[in-house]
């Protein structure tokens, strides 16, 4: 039987209180944005089949649930790094990115001094944020990677997690079998995760196993304590489509399955990384081998990229695998910009970005049949129908955008209920018309 | 047995010459572009599953070939209009359109006298060239719709295929039973096609039926007589996804299943056009219908948009529709640039739609299998794996566009070997060093 949380706290983590049927307020704030009974949010927390990362710190959160069976979230990437060290910037970034609908924030910082800049994120901004602290480690010590010990690195997850971070992405599933893997030559791309090439860096340096797995324990309790949820990197993501769907990626998958399992048995939640670069047609299998393998857990999927040949269009192709990842159970989609594989995104790049992103999970949520998914596209057919303009600009995804397109090349003469793409070739006014019993003019 | 085509023509069209096991130096030409043996081109275009659209008066055409086990195709739409009346831009336009990979350019010109830049086209352009006559018939005449005559549609025929034009879009599959669908008010879009809409009105008007499909015995005679294909519109296509896959659609596509057959009896090369806004998840329903109603018809695809709601972003909608219609069979895609419902594209938009249309159908040909499709791929995934910067713009859909965004924002200090995504945390350069035995140096 639930209870309905009052005012002691009597749990870690958001899993542990659903399975004690205990209903927190997180729960019924996310059973609210995505109109489902508060019971169904509690039952797949339980499950581990909903995630909600909320650390117990960041109490200016906005929560939010992540899960097949919810609506597609997107993440924006942002830090601070040595190529654009203005705060003020990467904070109008932030800023743009929570107004344009970006659910979840990854601070990605790799420069100068990051904590204060992840602690005014986590007291200031709504989103969920994220991390990935092995970036952070060789900054917070300011000395070469391969003089860090295994507890550095464990006392920077720390770190993050006192900071109020919600999500923690930790590259656990590559040891030192993959390192042999890697030398095997197989793969045209070898790694291309950041935080993984770190670690296999430091292993082979050190000869040490991974600390993120070898010291997974003691992680789970950092996380349990104050319930951030862990984002198991997946280092061995392909870096191109000849890598995809390969026995070194298929091979990380069943250590996070594991690793999976270990985490909920402390309560302790957990979502997946995915790929990467895939073709099209493998886009479905992964999706249905990470539910297999990891039971359900939340995918959160980087791209799918489905071709390797467009940079400066990754958004597109990012937003194509995207959409079709969402449609088959990716619940989670990271954000790619037009400037991926060549520079760091600028503002307009991030905006560009999520725009793509939100595309791609809208599409989905509305092909998986999540409830209320195709109420604003309807509202906007029968503002197309109406040619009422001012009445489509409430239903765009970026209404500035389509507005300054419309105006700066209007239709030269005053049938200003159409648009310069037909005039009044129009086919929405010549039915209109014909409907009503009028004649059509055309000349 | 085939007979390798010599000096005398004995054959109207290429379906002809294929039934009559002649091997045309277009079937050679198609042939070579697809690295396929003529004879396998040659027997699906005798079935029609392949159309070679070459007007026997285009003779500056490259031919190609569109079927979907081919490459895919992308069309451009172009054209002079009320709003845009240039003649050099719009010839600027089409120039862009086949220096992008544009295998065929639509000419929807709606005002000022059309023929000229009709025959510009099909004198100068390699590409393939289609028109819709009906747009056409208004702006000829110079007379009001209602006037006109179903005689007079013919003649624009005719007059099309007199000037070279390859492939004309007919929308015959409408008649008196669609207006009566379409007044029972089901829909929420009525009719989205400018083509149909015309003929819904003239048929509104004067009551008589659509002459396209009255007289399509006469409109065959033509297109055997030059060669030229016929596209078979789809005046029903849904406007909005509210509307997708419904009763008024599938209806018109059994009658365009029906004048595809009478096409073929005649040796009339037949593409069908398709929807228009549909869901994710119905888009391969409607390509296998497609394909087993019009018996293995090439389908040309108008997008799908995947979501109503992205007005100023369409060529991403359209990029995510169209790559999952292309995996699931259709041959050629239309594309849509990010002016579509808004304005008419510029010089900018045109660039950016076809590039956004050649990510689709490329990554739809890798996942579908198309020989050597992912060697373009692989070819950047070992540049990248390098960190060779000039390998990879060799590789490139857009280099000038990849390139200009590196430089705009290059590393900092003279690690140039990366970009100021990652500068020293980048993953290949990390891998690299490990691999090679070397200290990585990140701070």
């Amino acid at each position: 039987m639930s209870t309905t949380e009052t005012t002691s706290k009597t749990y870690h983590t958001q899993m542990e209180a659903a399975r004690l049927g205990i209903i927190t307020k997180e729960m019924q704030t996310v059973a609210e944005i995505e109109h489902r009974p508060v019971e169904f949010i509690q039952r797949y927390v339980a499950e581990g089949k909903i995630v909600i990362p909320c650390n117990k710190l960041h109490t200016c959160l906005k929560p939010n649930g992540i899960g097949s069976m919810l609506k597609t979230k997107i993440n924006c990437n942002l830090g601070i790094s040595r190529d654009c060290k203005d705060y003020d910037i990467e904070m109008q970034k932030v800023m743009s990115a929570v107004h344009l609908g970006a659910e979840a924030i990854m601070d990605l910082s790799s420069h100068g001094n990051t904590e204060p800049f992840r602690k005014k994120l986590t007291h200031e901004c709504p989103a969920m944020i994220g991390t990935v602290p092995v970036y952070d480690a060789v900054i917070h010590y300011q000395r070469d990677l391969s003089t860090l010990s295994a507890k550095d690195f464990i006392d920077v997850v720390r770190l993050h997690a006192e900071n109020g971070v919600d999500f923690v992405t930790l590259h656990c599933g590559i040891n030192r079998e993959t390192i042999k893997e890697i030398r095997t030559g197989k793969r045209k791309m070898n790694l291309v995760s950041r935080g993984g090439s770190l670690i296999f860096a430091w292993m082979s340096m050190t000869g040490n196993e991974n600390p993120f797995y070898e010291y997974y324990d003691e992680i789970l309790d950092i996380c349990r304590e104050y319930d951030v949820t862990i984002s198991l990197g997946d280092a061995c993501r392909p870096g191109c489509l000849a890598d995809a769907t390969d026995q070194c990626q298929i091979g990380e998958l069943l250590r996070l399955g594991e690793l999976t399992e270990r985490a909920w048995k402390k309560d302790v939640q957990v979502m997946v990384e995915g790929p990467g670069h895939v073709p099209m047609d493998q886009i479905a299998a992964n999706m249905k081998i990470e539910q297999t393998i990891c039971h359900g857990a939340p995918f959160y999927v980087l791209g799918p990229l489905v071709t390797d040949i467009a940079p400066g269009y990754d958004h597109i192709t990012a937003a194509i695998g995207g959409a079709i990842a969402a449609m088959n159970g990716a619940s989670f989609l990271c954000y790619v910009t037009p400037a991926e594989h060549l520079a760091l995104p600028n503002l307009e790049d991030v905006k560009t970005g999520i725009i793509a992103s939100k595309i791609a999970a809208h599409a989905a949520d509305i092909a998986k049949g999540i409830p209320d998914a195709r109420t604003q596209d309807d509202c906007m057919a029968d503002a197309r129908r109406k040619l009422d303009w001012d009445e489509q600009w409430k239903y765009c995804l970026d209404p500035e955008t389509a507005k300054a397109i419309r105006a700066s090349r209007a239709p030269e003469d005053d049938h200003s209920d159409t648009c310069s793409m037909c005039g009044k070739f129009c086919a929405v006014r010549s039915i209109n018309k014909a409907l009503a019993g009028e004649m059509i003019d055309i000349l």
